[in-house]
């Protein structure tokens, strides 16, 4: 299952750049995604941690990227908002008599642990470039 | 999140691929995943619909691989026993008079379609056999 704090601030990050860089409210990304604008401001703080977006207070304030949507990967935004694995797995205890039941959370974290790496992969070759090419 | 399924399945067949072409029995599997014999039994049979295992009834019964090691990788266990995707995401109703909204379902699933074939990819190169070693 994909984060839904991932899938939302994909959909944050992907207006921005349809908008190529004018300011856009919380408000509207909030009606935009069709969530309430705290969860949107929520994630818009991770993103600004991140330095993937600025933000600019006051009447005519918002926010925008920070940099290029060329530069922002998927990875990037993952990283920005998720602070768990993509991949990951319950971990029973081990029936002590047993070798293969002992060994198998070491093979399971590391089965986990490549597929992770192999999805960050993936994730870090799709541009928010390529996203907003295809609104 | 991995599977549970995925993961007793994977269990249950590093333990046969340890036991070398021996039957192990269903009570056997549950024991050293500390599951029931009941949930074993059901992802028996799906393992021996996919050719992965056979299965030999009677006092002296049991199961074991149909296959050499090497020759069954992560997918096709994952195929035989998962009937869902590794990745998905929830998809939300679009804000219709937003063009953002309105393509980011269509956006998202392409992502979450391209993870899942590189997670395949992924869960493809790893043979039972590597994992059966590292016990």
């Amino acid at each position: 299952m994909l984060d839904q704090r991932f899938a939302a601030s994909v959909h944050i990050m992907t207006l921005m750049a349809y908008h190529q860089g004018d300011l856009v409210t919380s408000e509207y990304l909030a009606s935009s995604i069709r969530t309430n604008p705290t969860v949107v401001r929520r994630l818009l703080s991770k993103l600004v941690e991140a330095g993937l977006i600025e933000s600019f207070k006051g009447k005519a304030g918002g926010v925008r990227m920070a940099k290029p949507a060329k530069e922002i990967s998927l990875k990037d935004i993952y990283k920005a908002v998720s602070n768990k694995a993509l991949i990951n797995c319950r971990e029973n205890e081990p029936e002590k008599q047993c070798a293969v039941s002992c060994s198998m959370k070491e093979i399971f974290r590391e089965v986990a642990s490549g597929l992770e790496t192999s999805s960050m992969n993936y994730l870090a070759k799709i541009k928010l470039s390529d996203l907003a090419s295809k609104v």
